[in-house]
């Protein structure tokens, strides 16, 4: 798959909203236990799918997830709920990049929002051999960051 | 679940940006056929769910999909690719509403995106005794729609 | 897989019952909306494939789904009953295939059955280097078609 | 679901062809094991469904599995090839019905089919209240069973 | 994938506690039947992947399922509640594994528990071209089988 | 599910060891991005219901997850590997309970085994109108830690 790219010309550097991501999903039953809440591994697992699909965009390069930082769960989210996760690039390294994961739940019925969770999590690039490989520089521009869900 | 909304005031009228989805999916391997190429079923699995999604966010009820037209799969997407389904109101009745959904593919490593599918679906908002139910009216700008991946 | 093939001998024509499918599916929680419906999108993934295992099937290659025309969705299917799919080739070009998928939900307890849909399909035959090849033709009776299900 | 089912008239008795059933899978790349080849445990799994299926549709009632004797695993199935299982009451008792499941794989490319697997497995209807409930009777034909596989 | 074992040194024998596997597994929504309870094929489908994890632990290859004898399902394991297996290589032929599987459930708020099943399991270890291949011996203890279930 | 419990006993307190979780897991091809090792946020998510079903078992009560601390993902874990996970709990408040889980991946062919993650989970007990609610408390020993694993 996704081979033949040689010639593939990679920016030097991208600005974050090149390579945010916007996932929206359905809480199903097997997403919930048996109070009928998300199971907090199934957040966890949609999170690393944003952020790791936001640093390959912006990488354009297959990705690995180093670490993930402390994550809270503030609020539960019920089946049948819509869940919107954002992933944006925050900072990159040389081959590292540094992923800001937020995730809004939304009652679907009473239209109320809430801000859920939000993660750092880390990725480094990978070229074919498996190693570790450059990424774009990050342009970072002087206005907020200023999402679609805020 | 979702119950106790005996006070949830809807508004009478919205916007198709009030309730637009914008759903992303990577292409895994059980979503694939034996040439690696997304199986087209997956593929309306997913549009039927962005719409869905976009149609209860505007009626504030549970939805049915009353009818999907005729949808062409142009373009093989691969395993690994990544896929932005994009879905918007564009029509309502009393209780039906019609919605436009859009697929890009992209390929993270060229950066290439490709329009691979469009569908219109009718979706009818519910009651809780799943009888259908007045959905708010569809507010139409003059100017012409313009999403997130055009 | 599936490889070392190259003494196949395809016949020249073959009959549509030569390559009709019947495919049951229980409906489960997963597949399920809020109300205990089946989703329209789990149903066109079914008809996909029993579709897709039909045109394969006649043409003993993979195959590609190039369209799906309009389905309406009559009936709600509740999750706990069983959906019977029937698909069966109705017209082959040179290298594509047209089928008509037929779907029956059956209440177990009641056994009573409907008709909850009816799709027709476009599939086109793939060799190994996913290009367009040619099947079979299709030997169409004079008497009417008779499903198992009629 | 599937209540309001207090004035359905089941039938004294019914005919192993009232209940059999034709269940069509296709092998996915998770139903196989590094070789590619199907796990017996995602064979076992769709043998149960058929079965239950067929007694469930036999009682018009729901059923849990007994008991299911020895199986053989005769053949390696593999990733792309399509399995048909078949399920037939052979018996019933009083408040249990066995069912022999018989599995045929095929190669979509080479059309070569094998009779891969065949169990037999018990099933229990039970009521509302899950306590074992009585079945119709079974009436088997004096004419040996020849079954769409066979 | 776990390719470049040329090398790798198998040891002539091992004791059965060497490959013992321990699952753990929570029952969800989709592995129940309209009742609430755990269906029987799920069950099977758990207890070959214990088994098959044992056996390819002790041969240190692949292995396929060759039979699985009887099973009687003698309990009802109800959703939400924990399924402990355990796999214990019990006889060793040249190529073939005998295994028994052992299925604890627990209801995790009573904390009652219920050996639910039992079954001996055959598999053959393959080699790269999935022939039979040698496996190590099998060192009996003379004393009793002691599980951590018991 | 899981009702008729008013007259369930719960010790005052429990040790570790009564509640611990060995769960074992097969990395499955949709467990793995394109480069075939195994997603981060998989391995979260079984991380998460190793720690929730070690708290249920101490708490015999359902539980959420409150958080899950900082996790590096040091070593790849390739498709086909075992994963063994191992949950114990560490500390108890009144309502919930710290968990850590620490995981090891094995190759079956080498039998090479290295410890690829831990982490420490917090979670809560709740009650069946989902507010916290106390739990056992937790008896530790003076001798260290000595788990399976080690």
């Amino acid at each position: 798959m996704l081979d033949h790219q040689e010639l593939i010309a990679i920016p030097d550097s991208k600005r974050p909203q090149d390579s945010e991501i916007f996932m929206t999903e359905l809480v199903l039953p097997n997403d919930t236990n048996m109070l009928g809440n998300l199971m907090g591994g199934r957040m966890l697992h949609w999170m690393d799918i944003s952020g790791a699909l936001a640093a390959s965009k912006h990488a354009q390069k297959f990705v690995a997830t180093v670490n993930i930082n402390t994550v809270d769960f503030r609020h539960p989210v019920r089946m049948g709920e819509m869940v919107e996760l954002h992933a944006r690039l925050i900072k990159v390294g040389t081959t590292s990049m540094d992923v800001k994961v937020t995730v809004i739940s939304e009652n679907l019925k009473t239209a109320s929002k809430i801000k859920t969770n939000e993660a750092y999590l880390t990725y480094v690039a990978l070229d074919d051999d498996q190693r570790p490989t450059p990424v774009p520089r990050l342009i970072l521009d002087d206005t907020p960051e200023k999402s679609k869900n805020e």
